[in-house]
């Protein structure tokens, strides 16, 4: 297999929210993310760690949702060899021009073969990194945008699809009592995920992940949000994922759009990495402590948007019925 | 007031345990509780901070339970002037013989107002104190016993008894909607609590509780325990309470018996101390973070010895009928 | 020993500093401690855990030093008791009005028999406790006042004075290698210290000891002051220390003032508590860690006031001439 | 460029040492190395989160110093393009046979330009990871093999063949005075470095930086060693460097080898990663604190050997006479 282009990492999210000033309390003044840009319609907010201009863009829209996903390239070349490869396949694409993001370059935006609204794009604006400006990190200290978890309906179609066509490799997977695949951990950067892909409603994204630090970053968070008066937002955690090792807290925001906080996972440097296979039913594999997640962390999820219409893409129901015995 | 007698601090718990190499496992082996001394029926276990031989004993039984809570005084004649105050108020006493519990001196155990099994004592024979033995450290590093936490029918009559009689002084404490008291954190140490009283079906103990110096301890606590496939051990958090402000982990030992690892908590230097004041529906109270505390956490206790028969206490239901909002 | 007055705690400092801005900057833009009140020439500072109105004054001077330290005492009239005593050993004495420090009631000041200006007062207005308000955290965390370390050249004397005439008592203690007292680390609250005395130039206050929570706050003062450009007022540590087992970090303020962050020690609740004997060569006595301090920490300390004049106290030097060997 | 081989990831380090039971004392029974297999000569040391038999060989021998440093390679036909490229490059090469190493495939060793021995391998045996065996955990906490670093005496040289022949990027990197390269670290697997080249007297080794989870595994190494009995073998730190951002300790072993714990770099996913760049004289280079690394520190490295003769490479003075500022 010759891939003719290159997919670094995760890059960034949209998310719809209808009041930017009640999201930005919650996502700056709160947790700490560093607001580095605003346009009339848009907060664009990153991590002390990134130097690309943001990694989370707050939209506004009527409802909450997700606008695009999106990944960098190595390389301005690697979007038209993508849209080729897109099209062949039969999915939407559209061409974003320079600057219709805040400091972006061109963009490719597709709805891929699950109907995830992905942008992919090369160019951004580079902004001081704050890494070692300890005297401004505030909140939860969110260094750096991790992942994407979506929700598909066929999670094998999508995972041929990622591996084969762009080259994502697999650290961990769960697998159904039929040992099917279930959900599947792929990355490009050497951690356990750039994206997971989990068996669900879809296509919907479950959250967009945040890197801190360390475990008390993570605690801190908490603290932070229930002293300012936002404990309702603490949906999921603090405790530990035995897939992926990850010490987690899930987040809803004032609109119900969903972030992890997450620390702790591992690097993958060898590219014949054997991926580690987990039972769905492995007590251990969503919660290494046990505690049973609430019902809203396998039922909600976000709406996507139709990448040509702005309109949500309509879900279809998963094609595995098998749901972890601990939900009811 | 002139009270002849000076209760220095919480000293130890006895539990039931029905299989002492299974609560050895538990912790030991585990969590990382020292062993200072075993007899035929009973092993004797410490924490790295403490200088006295044990704070928790597991003594052979068939039940769970808890045989006996304990306070040190500070002066030997202090346990004759404590010996006349129960009896004077119809209280059954009994005194234990000097080395009955090992390295223990003389005893006085009593049978209090709420019929809770209290031992106190003087003279204790002394270890060596492993705080600076790093090379040493297992487990949760364990540093010290800090609190019971009981429950009784009238926990009005009980604060009174204890702060009246006994000196105790109350640090925070619950009201119920009717602005009754419903629960009481009282001490002599300067922390928050040596014992604390709820309402509830008693006398029963709620748990004993240790310290440890740190979040992350609380963290690893829970890591070990799953990594030993001993995570339906984990009952309750980790988390943080509102009142009292510490970082708690509760956990049920292979026979029931429930301890609290706590940290985090505050001094308090000031005999003038205003205690803070909680109603039982404020959110933020038990836990700070907003989460439910499962049901057996409310339903479940031990139930505590006759001193004198060595027979379960009867129990009765509380006075107060008020249960916090969020328990079903 | 009928002592008929009770001191319960460390209560607060009075740094001189001749740029009251430039130690704000350090002080609360930094480091993060609460500023609660000021008046013309005088900056009123705490920390999240206090609910004393201060703990830290900055008063504004033409040279750096120690104006008084303060105890807090049980009762109003114990200062009388406190008055007569200190004049019956031919000290001076000083009756404070109530206001003249913000939000304290009238006080007793005394150069103590090692020439020490030490305060005495019972009433102290009471501020919003921000333990809980998490929101609202900066800097390296200063939780409250726990201590504070002064130098006298008759440590034994000043020793004999606080614990027979002051009912102080000692948890650890440092000898020469002719066995005699050369450091004393004494105690009112249940903690470790609320002075230690030392041998050397006196009478001099070497610092003032905050606590902080955890290690992590104490790295990441290091962390803030080094990004703020105040890298030069980190003096020694951070490390922890044999006796006490505290981790520590020792600051200069841009005064030279000395603090110490200080979290870790132990509580001590008996009464009959077997002090810790070290030898001052003992390599793990300072630096549990083995790290020299640099010579500075050794030879600087802050001059203190003449209660009645204002005027710095002279010093004289120690009456023993040990010094560690480790010190050049 | 096109480079016919793949170089993953740093993978193990061969220390010599005068006394394995001692070796083994410091390095598996208080730091907490694994020890995963032993022959006649050496032990095979790992940390927890590595699959790989071992990441760290201590081979018995009458002096200290390196064996070899050593890199996996992600195709076993990599090693025969490897070798012709040292062989044009006029470097000796060896190869060694199968099982040579412990569970190791064939290998292939190269002096490198530098007069470094290193040497390529792909295959190595597969043992069980321990990442979630948190009830294994012990000492520091010793996750993985985290880089190499090395002094040689002409670090541009050895850039150049690094970064142009063998295809690592540079992430940061030290300039003189004279804005020449002073130091550089490097890398293949995407953290900021497999190995750094500093400006000295060479081809030495520095030392091995092992990767901890966090900060508090980097203070409790501290303890653990000072509880031993091994205080001595603390060289600098625990601080935060400025160049890296990592948080560090330097050990030397009984021998005088030397190691570092690490741990806070952060991940480099952009193939245009654009290098950092540091003055020698910045002084938050080395030390983001402040503090002046010993003597020792920047006069001592292990010698390394000829891969033939098994003798230590003759070495030379580096060609910048430059150092830092702070060190005498």
């Amino acid at each position: 297999m010759n891939i003719p282009f290159n997919i670094t990492r995760t890059a960034h999210l949209e998310f719809r929210v209808t009041d930017l000033e009640r999201a930005k309390a919650f996502y700056v003044d709160v947790l700490g993310f560093v607001e580095t840009a605003r346009d009339k319609n848009r907060l664009y907010l990153g991590g002390y760690e990134e130097r690309d201009l943001y990694s989370l863009v707050l939209r506004k829209a009527d409802s909450p949702g997700v606008g695009h996903i999106a990944f960098r390239v190595a390389n301005p070349e690697d979007l038209q060899h993508l849209a080729k490869l897109y099209e062949q396949n039969g999915c939407a694409i559209k061409w974003i021009d320079e600057g219709f993001e805040e400091g972006q370059g061109k963009a490719l935006r597709v709805q891929d073969p699950s109907g995830l609204p992905i942008e992919f794009f090369h160019q951004i604006a580079q902004r001081e990194r704050l890494l070692q400006r300890y005297d401004l990190y505030r909140g939860a200290h969110i260094m750096r945008l991790d992942h994407f978890n979506c929700q598909v309906p066929d999670v094998q179609k999508a995972y041929d699809w990622f591996t084969q066509k762009l080259s994502f490799t697999c650290s961990e997977y769960t697998v159904s009592q039929t040992d099917k695949l279930w959900a599947t951990w792929l990355h490009r950067k050497q951690d356990v995920h750039d994206i997971a892909l989990m068996n669900g409603i879809g296509p919907r994204v479950h959250h967009g992940g945040f890197w801190v630090n360390d475990q008390l970053s993570v605690l801190k968070a908490c603290d932070v949000l229930a002293a300012a008066g936002m404990v309702s937002s603490i949906e999921r955690g603090p405790g530990r994922h035995g897939l992926s090792n990850a010490f987690f807290l899930y987040l809803r925001d004032p609109d119900g759009n969903r972030i992890e906080l997450y620390t702790g996972d591992y690097i993958i440097a060898d590219p014949d990495w054997k991926p580690i296979k987990w039972d769905i039913n492995d007590p251990r594999r969503a919660t290494f402590w046990g505690h049973t997640p609430p019902p809203s962390w396998f039922n909600d999820a976000s709406l996507v948007e139709d990448i040509q219409t702005g309109k949500f893409i309509p879900t279809t129901e998963p094609k595995q019925k098998d749901r972890p015995d601990f939900v009811t």
